[in-house]
């Protein structure tokens, strides 16, 4: 296809377009003559990629192309290739390691990867930012006066373990690879607003359950 | 206590505090004389949850007066209280009616709340915060040539009430009603960052499991 259609396609404007193909987010089309270019299937598809990470995600320019830079680079293993947008996401700042909250909530975190035998994560645990915003987040718990519930703690973990299996169940149906990819980095931007509306939606329903409207 | 415990207990500055019971934000300490006040557990309880609200909420001061104003009015209903929090929270805007991809969303968040059985969340869809972030989370996905599927979304949402329901069970064990209230008010504040590190770290856990670190 022409990039008119390309345009039309995509929802996105000829001039976006020609801005993501000068910042190589894009790979060019297949150069026809002089002035035109022949686009296919997969610029579609990474035009829709660019966009999630962009418009959704609120990815900065340099942090889509280093993502889509692993995203393209076969020669990296799958966990990283697929953890590629999850690493490129906003993440919370190194917390102060001689702060005694942190240092406390280290612990915590640690017992709860223990308990669920999470032995990858604590591999990863060096380097995940994942890692670190559950460290940041039960800080700001303790500092807060609280100590959360160990078992608490483990019950929404194996909850949100079910969500990661139901993730990569659903980029493992993916009929290539490419597109498995590509299902793992849009699942890393798309899902959580959809997990927090249903959360919220789920205390309201279980709410008016158990107390009614009154 | 002293105004000087109660900042040493909570790690609140003595100013801030003054600040708070000049905003209405803390209740006044029972006067001992012109310029001492006695404050009680009541206020340090309260102080932790103004701090919770205004430092990891982010809520401006004057929404956490209003969710206050909820929380003390023991005339609402208990799913109005509980949920005071959870609707002062910063909401995503009104999505554009006429747009198609929201009329496509809505009948997909609708046909959702019907396959589960939400009752409520469809009576409480026309003032929900959250039924509005839904709607808009699968917009966004349609808007990006995405379409959710239904039977996934089904799963999330079972795996986010199982998520409600412990946390309500959480705030049923707190020992009187005006804790169990604020119990819901830090709920619905601490928890979200809390699963969100949780289900990242989930998905590098069990992509990791699935296909090792090469």
């Amino acid at each position: 296809m022409r990039l008119a259609e390309l345009s039309g396609r995509s929802g996105v404007s000829t001039a976006t377009i020609k801005y993501y193909l000068r910042e190589g987010l894009l790979p060019p089309g297949r150069q026809v003559n002089a002035t035109t270019a022949e686009y296919g299937e997969e610029h579609l598809r990474r035009l829709r990629l660019v966009r999630a990470m962009v418009q959704v995600g609120r990815l900065p320019v340099a942090t889509v192309r280093e993502v889509l830079g692993h995203v393209d680079d076969d020669s990296l293993g799958r966990t990283v290739r697929l953890g590629a947008a999850l690493w490129a996401l906003p993440q919370v700042p190194e917390p102060d390691a001689d702060d005694e909250h942190v240092r406390a909530a280290r612990e915590e975190a640690d017992a709860l990867l223990e308990a669920l035998g999470w032995s990858n994560a604590r591999l990863l645990k060096t380097i995940s930012p994942a890692y670190r915003s559950l460290v940041v987040a039960v800080a700001a718990l303790r500092r807060l006066g609280y100590r959360p519930d160990a078992e608490l703690l483990v019950s929404y973990a194996r909850l949100m373990h079910r969500a990661a299996e139901l993730d990569l169940d659903h980029v493992e149906q993916q009929p290539s690879e490419a597109e498995r990819v590509e299902a793992a980095v849009l699942g890393a931007i798309l899902v959580e607003p959809v997990l927090q509306a249903l959360h919220r939606l789920a205390q309201e329903e279980e709410s008016a359950r158990r107390y009614g409207f009154e």
